[in-house]
């Protein structure tokens, strides 16, 4: 299945419209390119719709916010949602402001993106207005754990049931749910978390997965996830003793450029629950 | 020619002014200093004619315009002009939206930039509205290929000759002129196209030569597409196995700040129509 | 004892809020989590003081400003010196504009930094109105060398004594001073100044420094500009003969990353004054 999603998306060259944080905006155009698709960058109110229309996913990340860019989201997001482009919000940062608080919500209440992508504190402030957050980083109280799994897909499946779209919480254990299933996923591995920007990274390359395969975004999602996840370990296999995570940033990008769909199958860990 | 050029570069540690998008501004920004000379990015209208005024070039790049940076493309254009700096255009994304393509119109009427450089799709679009764009990509349907060399020229030089200004379109062939004589360049290879900015970064780079050879702009233009040309060859030459897009574009940096002339004088592929 | 400070840094986790450039924020995003903080950049007014709250530290660094990031770096650095948390001010370009230099002095005069950080052309510029600067660069007529070494130590010491704040100057040699005491660091290597950034780095690291040792702030930010340099070092011990400064980036964020704090004990090369 996710070999599947992973040869379409590499079939399809999707042009994805990302309105994106510009810390790690860089990267997501490079793993974007490197899955496969096409990135196109826009956040002018004034073109925004207009770019949105000439693509077939839109990534919304809010990052690094401000008055325009919210325009510009709102804008590009009820344009995608009326050419039915799967539209992916990724809330970072959600909890750390009012401001980011309430754009999250308020995009979920009004765009109803396809795919929600954060971590597990970004995910609960949405849920319940109750996650600690860490700036970005998910607070280590929320994390996912084998402890804490049965209640933590409930959860999951619960908020994808009341927002009725999929929802991602990636984190040492990743959760992909419809509402239904949910997929568990055990890729990964712990030094990602030393980069910047490999949650914003896998939300635009989630989006050209998606994007590639609107009939199976459930699949799509995970299998994003799998392969980011992926990339995470075969990047660390090459790791020589003087590297860091600066390099280590582009080993993942480059694992995701050289991935195929029968190694993501190989390589992919998870169980659907 | 191009090593002299390339040569006085080096020598002349020109400050180069750059309004240009955020997604691919570090790699500009390192690409100028690999060459030789130094960057500076400004893009606010209050300071974008003064900061013009201590360089020697300037770089308008249309990646990710707003209005605001808008307001300081012209600004800083203006200054440009009127203390005689070259001046470099590209129009990334015209096409794409009816802003990029407006705003590009009217830096090519307002400004008269010495260089427009951009792949086909967008001159198209600056020259007869026609091209049909991909986003920020060109489109197949327009590549200059071999078969279609002739005409591309006679294209390119007519363009350049109605705009009076040298006009450098880069793809899998590359296109320079004046709309008197035409360099075809064909350095360079496919997998740049996999790496975000390469484009922009050869508009930072071109600018940068062009600004170091204000008296001969049209071989300074040629010298930079065949730089960066080549760096791509000898950047994935370089390459191991587990590389992908990501190291690559390291590896491309990498070249130009290692090239010397005589170097590129050995490497240019080109011949002049 | 710089030891310490860096070892109290890796402990402590601290949360820093960058207001900074979009050139090099990446790169500053990944040397804060090399050196074992999180970084969070919010730049839109709505939210620049509630983010703040919730850090431990504040970078303002005027690298791209424009009306609106200005308006934060206002609201942020009320808000971090009314919570007693360390502020640095990197006034990057500072002498290349009016609004530059205006803005590096209002944010020294009403918000007090605890600590500025700039090339010398730049921290001239703030004394004294003095400083030539070639844009972002120091002017090589303001350089601090063997020579001027005495002078150059009494003007950072009486700039510092008369803004009651740490005032760290760097350069080929590096000085840092409080008005009474000044180290003076020599490591580091001349290639770093081909690399966009390794200033706004050192800037985002040192207030990561700051924020993990606020009683012991000239330690700490003399720390940052040790291990800085060292990690110039060591990246340039692992260059490869095909690797320029887009590599050399990356093996210097690298090895902020593997660095202990006994490694930077051993290496660090200074003296106090």
């Amino acid at each position: 299945m996710f070999e599947n999603c992973f040869d379409r998306l590499r079939q399809r060259s999707a042009l994805v419209h990302n309105i994106t944080n510009y810390v790690t905006v860089n990267d997501v155009a490079n793993i974007i390119l490197a899955c496969g698709a096409s990135p196109i960058m826009a956040d002018e109110p004034e073109e925004a719709a207009e770019i949105t229309a000439i693509c077939t996913g839109l990534n919304i990340n809010i990052g690094t916010l401000n008055q325009r860019t919210i325009s510009s989201m709102f804008a590009a997001g009820k344009q995608a949602k009326a050419l039915n482009h799967p539209v992916l919000l990724d809330p970072v940062g959600a909890g750390a402001s009012t401001l980011r608080t309430d754009t999250a919500r308020r995009i979920v209440d009004e765009i109803h993106p396809d795919v929600i992508r954060g971590n597990i504190s970004e995910i609960k402030t949405l849920a319940q207005g109750s996650g600690t957050t860490q700036g970005v980083d998910a607070d280590i109280a929320d994390a996912v754990t084998e402890e804490n799994l049965d209640d933590s897909i409930a959860f999951v499946k619960s908020f994808a049931s009341s927002c009725g779209c999929i929802v991602a919480v990636t984190g040492a254990i990743d959760l992909v749910s419809d509402g239904d299933r949910c997929y568990v996923i055990r890729n990964g591995r712990p030094e990602m978390g030393r980069i910047t920007g490999t949650g914003c990274q896998l939300s635009g390359m989630m989006t050209a997965f998606i994007a590639s395969n609107p009939d199976n975004m459930l699949d799509a999602a995970a299998a994003a996830v799998s392969a980011m996840g992926l990339a995470g370990e075969i990047g660390w296999s090459h790791m020589q003793a003087s590297d860091g995570n600066s390099t280590y940033r582009n080993r993942i990008i480059d694992a995701i450029c050289n991935m195929t769909g029968t190694e993501l199958k190989k390589g992919a860990r998870y169980e659907l629950r």
